[in-house]
């Protein structure tokens, strides 16, 4: 790792999990391999769903195999995620599908479920030594009519990934944001024991 | 581990991901320590979400601590889960809130930020040598009333949390389930690759 963000955890956590963070440094002459990918996208597949139903879909647009369909998904991204995403190798969006629970009921787990794949994913990116970013800041109606994505599909993340590079290789404004400090909210917050509000005694 | 079933991997993937699935023979005589309780949550805590909002809640009961409280969250769950859920020693409920974006922005990431959290947990157990196994099936109205839930939170998941016993634990029906083969779609069925449809070249 050139820079490191390790989870600042109150308790230990698997280094996986504390390695993880969302840089924007990229190293543009180093490509994701084919191998990677297929691990990435293998790390996907095996998360937890719903009925088993996987209601995931991804898009991949690899730059090396490519160079066009990964410049389409590189302009549905806003104007302050272009600056340091043009440096990434591998572009994916993370989809979530309508798929139907057993017996046709609708499936009320499918962003949740592929929230759980798209984690996989990004935590085998760490595994690989790779970085991996996803991006709310991209044009969803742009992608859904650009790629094909039908309309019962919902596109969530748009995920950079590729090999980390110095922070010197982003523009000032950029950078900032790369070296500012990593922080969560207090456990209190969030994390409740017994019914909701309480506080979980830890 | 007692029984694995680790993810047969078409290549290969971090041992944490290959090592979860999700069993349902629990020892009753193993509590989940307070230590490992603090570790599984801030697992959870330090997962990525959408401009860092942290959209996710976890409830927690816990059958050492408060029996009671234990017994009304267990009282939710669909008589098939609670055939294997008697033995467990801990029980969580994922909770995706509407917490807004900045300025005010309604959040469309709330459950899928909610997946990655829950992902997270699942992970850090399987870390610690203990099993997790996420439920749908549960009454999320009652548990909404019981455990006094705000109308914009949107109850997720029931996770049980323990140490693995042999299958030999459960009922006939249910150990069927525990030790029936784990299966994935097909990579080209969930993973595109340009656009839509068009399957992954890997």
């Amino acid at each position: 790792m050139i820079l490191e963000k390790n989870a600042a955890a109150s308790v230990p956590i698997h280094e996986l999990m504390t390695r993880r963070w969302s840089p924007r440094a990229y190293d543009a002459a180093k490509p994701v391999t084919r191998a990677q990918l297929a691990s990435l996208l293998e790390a996907a597949r095996w998360a937890p769903s719903c009925n088993g139903v996987e209601p995931w879909r991804f898009l991949v647009w690899d730059r090396t195999q490519d160079a066009a369909g990964f410049e389409r998904a590189f302009d549905c991204l806003t104007e302050s995620n272009k600056r340091w995403v043009k440096h990434a190798p591998l572009l994916l969006l993370s989809i979530a599908s309508a798929d139907p629970l057993g017996g046709g009921r609708p499936n009320r787990y499918s962003q949740y479920d592929t929230g759980m794949a798209s984690m996989s994913l990004v935590l085998q990116a760490v595994a690989l030594g790779l970085i991996a970013h996803q991006m709310a800041g991209y044009d969803a109606d742009r992608a859904r009519a650009t790629f094909g994505i039908p309309a019962d599909c919902m596109p969530m993340a748009m995920i950079a990934v590729g090999h980390q590079a110095s922070p010197d290789v982003l523009d000032e404004e950029t950078r900032k944001k790369e070296l500012a400090p990593r922080a969560r909210k207090p456990l209190a917050e969030r994390f409740f024991e017994g019914r909701w509000g309480e506080p979980v005694r830890i």
